[in-house]
């Protein structure tokens, strides 16, 4: 089967490609750190074109492009789409890139323009689309991340998302804050089954996402409980992720369905336990097939591709 | 009149000495940048003496110390008295510093020993006894700053505290995290009447402290709203500010009499804002002036000067 189109993924630091067939199987693939803030410097067109000899793309092949090479300081903004939107209709407001010798699209982001809830996504939306939701019913969407997102679903269209930066706040406060002291220079990763994961999860979730109350406790543990740093992060870990789930389940409410949980790799066991912990049923969607199956889905909105058999 | 006792207050990065009269009244002060960092290269005994000889004590005047020089890493640890805990007992707790020409004391930090919320302090139980609370009664005391301690006293003793980080992760947030690109390279000092830090107290209370699902929207606000950086440092500091409010009265209810409010500065403005916005009636203490009282009250309980006229 022959390569029916290009599919990117191209966030700020990273990109990955694809040669997809019309069924989204992938037939190359390639991975690199050349995200928006290299390919500012390189060029946009050099980098793509680089990528796709690589993978033996033919010069006519369609490009379809979704995360932040399509925001403002990108290769062209797609401009956002306004939420409550339907998801088709996102992925067909892909814009084209002019002046270049092939196809190429970038699928636009959303804006939330609620005045005590602005938020935007960009990237999330392609995963969103390709997570296999059913057309009908009420449906929540967790895709953990830097940045973790939850969006409401209904019929098949975005209700409204928020923003959880619950690896962001890992990493900064383990890197910039007291806690450096607690967790080390250089934390491990933390195990899912490790108890003081469950124990920081359950106490953040008992008080509906109030992080800040406890963060201090995890550095005062250290001095008098003799807390080591393998469980510290640990702590730190369970009191974020249980702190973002009890704020998206208080928001959102539970859903007709179990959770949609979008993730790939060592986050999908913390998260799994997390949601267990809180007592939401889920599903896990592989998020690597999630947003290969949008792009396929973006391509054929746009008429890149053919309808699907 | 002529001094009684020297007073520090000796914390991680900085100091402040005075010369005081059995009454407390200040005859000589003197700051400096040499807190424990500093000092435990220079060592403590020559960084105190030279603030001393400047200030022109006499070599038989008694010292009183609070803060982190009794930690750990300080000149001598003063292990934590563990809470609850009556005020006065705390203060006569103070352990001398062996083999000095004069009398020189160092007043304990205080430990919370819960499983769910350990915490400690060190400093604040000083500016805690200098403060003025009546004898009688429940009282709930805050205490802002860099890790701003809440404390609920009843009948002279400490019942509980709690610590919330909020100035440091103002710093931190500012400094590391995507709000860096909201809140400009040199944040300005937020003033207490800007519409965003009530606005975004508001918000902060009216989900009893949950702030992490909020940080994001203060981004995207920049992304949408064109909101402007000193507008977003008033955001992230009423959404602080409000988290910890709430927080603190969700764990210690409001008390029989108005919040103590023990504080200085430019942070007596925001908190005296945040508790109005929160609808918790206060009254203010100033910190300098209670940490004062309370090295001379702590002099006094060692018997380190005549009891009070």
């Amino acid at each position: 089967m022959s390569a029916a189109v290009a599919a990117l993924d191209w966030g700020t630091t990273r990109l990955r490609a694809w040669l997809l067939d019309d069924a989204g199987k992938v037939l190359a693939e390639r991975r690199g750190d050349d995200g928006l803030i290299t390919a500012r410097e390189k060029g946009f067109s050099t980098v793509l074109e680089g990528h796709l000899a690589a993978m033996g793309a033919p010069e006519t092949l369609p490009v379809i492009i979704c995360g932040m090479a399509g925001s403002r300081q990108g290769w062209l903004e797609a401009p956002y789409v306004t939420v409550p939107a339907p998801i088709g209709a996102i992925l067909a407001g892909a814009i084209r890139v002019p002046g270049q010798g092939r196809d190429i699209r970038i699928v636009p982001g959303l804006a939330q323009r609620l005045a005590d809830a602005p938020d935007v996504m960009r990237g999330e939306e392609t995963q969103l689309a390709g997570a296999g939701l059913p057309a009908k019913g009420r449906h929540l969407v967790c895709m953990p991340g830097t940045h973790s997102k939850w969006v409401a679903v209904e019929d098949g269209a975005v209700a409204g998302f928020g923003t959880w930066p619950t690896g962001e706040l890992f990493s900064v406060l383990a890197a910039h804050s007291i806690l450096r002291h607690s967790l080390g220079e250089h934390p491990a990763a933390v195990a899912a089954d490790n108890p003081f994961f469950r124990q920081w999860c359950e106490r953040a979730l008992g008080e509906g996402g109030d992080v800040t109350s406890k963060l201090f406790a995890i550095r005062a543990a250290g001095l008098l409980h003799d807390l080591q740093s393998d469980d510290a992060a640990a702590c730190l870990s369970g009191l974020l992720l249980g702190g973002e789930i009890a704020s998206a389940k208080r928001r959102y409410g539970a859903g007709d369905e179990p959770v949609v949980l979008v993730v790939s790799g060592a986050l999908a066991v913390l998260y799994g336990a997390a949601l267990g912990v809180a007592g939401l049923a889920f599903r896990t969607v592989d998020a690597d097939e999630a947003v290969r199956a949008g792009l396929v889905e973006a391509a054929r909105e746009n008429g890149m591709i053919g309808a699907a058999a």
